[in-house]
């Protein structure tokens, strides 16, 4: 095997082209939300090239696909590369879909080469990674994984009440395979940081050594239907007012934390009945707080419970938690976070670790199998807007890192 | 003509059962949005017991229909009697239909007694007073008088993107006569209070003398799309946290005037893309301050704009109130509130005066027209909610005034 091999980045960004032209939204961005025609207009792309790399494919009953190619050594578990082709309303060209395309070109180049690996390669596609339209996030690899129930994820509806079930589907992308069964060896995935640090250190690679610890939770308000005119304020019970008392309490509470990196956000407030005239009586929110640390974001979450007792009382309405999903993953695996220093070392490029604040598939990969992520730069951190974007120089030393640590953890011994 | 004539209440009752069986909505409620099928079968029984009561029907080009039973002296101005048969999302049998079915039992009651009048009499239902489908409120009244645009009228959009133009023409209900141009003498509006008044003072009868001056506001946030991740607290620029923080600033600002019996509400909030995982780039509020006073409410309204200047720092967003709609009518009229009074007098009930705190079609009409309204006590002042009730024994003194009301007015010398 030569030590000098790199990925045939020219093609890798013919593949990145052709994606950025499925689902094109807002000139530069995409709007490729899960189990849509754009969605499975960009599966067919990808399942089609990975046959023509001559991999294998199959596909998981929540829509997961995995390209396989064999290694030598027969029934040996596979090293697997991957991240997601979905996006969010208003997403970039690269969350997600650089590591999938990244994948396929590591087997590219390896078949160019002419390079065999002892364990097999897998490129995986995880379904609906973004939440986009089906909540929660990451619910194709979290159902992977087992982490979270696959009724849940399965029966999620998006705001036309179709299930998650019903539109994967209508895309033909269901298969047979089990959940959840499959063994790793390890998972690899390379992503935009998405953040404005390494842009800002003018560091070429990002080892990622954890992640932040979210709590994401659903809230639901509720009060209860009057005219706005005559009721007085003591007798109102406005859902929308409690909602608010909690929105600025939370925001106030990512201030407090600021100083420790930590964020808080209301990505989500639907009301009913919602219109002029009338006190609503229901809203749902949906609220995320991230910290470096899983005792912070517990201190965070205390106090917005605290916040959600006061906000009780002031808007006179009833507020409950009904659903509080956790993530993060406190330290990825040191064997694999080894395997991607000692290639950004061999290829000498200039690298710090980070962790990552955004959740990923590898989160929830992580509980099974040995994980890590490398993260590439991209322009001032934007990202779930069109403005994101990546130069081949930004993304270059990734590229090779993800091809040189699959092939170094591949053919370790067996 | 007889001093002693009543109502027909058990035939007017007759009306209401089948009222409330037309979008029947949580059992003791009502769902009838304008222009919905449910609508447009309740006007199709309402045109049908005009005609059989001998009226001739008249609609104009924002579906307000006018049924007519002539006077004695040709030409003369009608005296009208009115409300609206649409709903809220969770509306109540009572709020407008009573007055549309009062104004029909006046007209029934009087061809049974044989008594003619020297004007005509007319029973007037306006289209969408709600505004539950269609932003404004009141919009068949305010078209009928000229007071907001009638393009901006027609051409509001439901939930579904749905003009009130295209939504009116579905139902047959779009007429030819024009607007702004009919002349009434009176115009009388029988009502429910909708507030608790005249139920804790023990009133058979609320004379009203004018209403709440209202702001009805339009505001839009804007922000920008982010990753809830890894995107600093001073760098993002959340939409909803924006609306968040005016909605509780104008919810105190009601408790600060409450004893003064004000009110504000957020009545409205929608947000893009409002998804997890995405900071929203966007929101719409509805919001509306009530005072008895304009001096009041234009005080409360600095106050707002006061406390949009201050949320528009904390949440990193532009805010801009891109609506102001002023209604309230300080005084309606004094020779028509004084008829109402004498009627209240020869008949012997307990009365007070009262003002109106809801909106109303008679705000409109009275920029156009003699206008006073008559409100009846309801159960607890419930209202816009399926417990929305009222007694015989509430609404029957409130009917009998409209009927002498109406007389006394159209039979006024020429």
């Amino acid at each position: 095997m030569k030590n000098s091999i790199t990925m045939n980045e020219s093609r890798f960004w013919k593949t990145m082209v052709v994606s950025n032209g499925i689902g094109t939204h807002r000139e530069t961005g995409l709007k490729r939300l899960a189990f849509t025609e754009e969605d499975k207009a960009m599966r067919d792309v990808f399942v089609q090239w990975c046959r023509e790399a001559g991999c294998e494919i199959t596909i998981d009953q929540v829509g997961n696909i995995f390209a396989r190619r064999e290694g030598t050594v027969p029934g040996s578990d596979p090293v697997a590369m991957g991240s997601h082709l979905d996006t969010q309303v208003n997403g970039g060209r690269y969350d997600g879909i650089l590591g999938v395309l990244a994948g396929l070109e590591v087997i590219r180049t390896l078949n160019d080469e002419g390079i065999e690996t002892l364990r097999p390669l897998e490129v995986i596609v995880w379904s609906n990674e973004e939440g986009a339209r089906f909540v929660p996030t990451m619910g194709g690899s979290a159902a992977f994984c087992g982490n979270w129930d696959l009724d849940f994820i399965l029966n999620a509806k998006d705001d036309d009440g179709i299930t998650f079930e019903q539109a994967l589907q209508s895309t033909g992308y269901q298969g047979s395979a089990p959940l959840p069964s499959r063994r790793l060896d390890t998972y690899l995935e390379l992503h935009i940081e998405q953040g404005p640090i390494l842009d800002a250190e003018r560091k070429q690679v990002g080892v990622v050594v954890g992640g932040y610890a979210v709590r994401s939770l659903v809230i639901e308000v509720k009060g209860e239907t009057a005219h706005v005119g005559p009721t007085p304020m003591d007798q109102r019970r406005n859902a929308i007012v409690g909602a608010a008392y909690v929105t600025t309490a939370l925001n106030e509470i990512g201030w407090k934390y600021h100083a420790e990196d930590a964020k808080t956000t209301t990505s989500r407030i639907v009301a009913f009945p919602n219109k002029q005239g009338i006190i609503s009586e229901y809203a749902e929110m949906m609220v995320d707080l991230r910290h470096p640390t899983q005792a912070g974001v517990e201190s965070m979450l205390a106090e917005l419970k605290q916040a959600i007792g006061k906000a009780q009382q002031r808007a006179q309405v009833s507020i409950q938690i009904v659903k509080e999903l956790k993530y993060g993953m406190d330290s990825f695996d040191k064997e694999v976070i080894s395997a991607v220093k000692q290639s950004v070392k061999k290829l000498g490029y200039d690298s710090m670790e980070i962790k990552s604040q955004a959740g990923h598939d590898a989160y929830q990969v992580a509980l099974v199998a040995p994980t890590a992520m490398i993260f590439t730069p991209c322009d001032m951190g934007y990202s779930h807007n069109e403005k994101e974007d990546a130069t081949p120089e930004q993304l270059s030393p990734g590229l090779n890192v993800l091809l040189h640590s699959a092939l170094a953890r591949a053919n370790r011994p067996l």
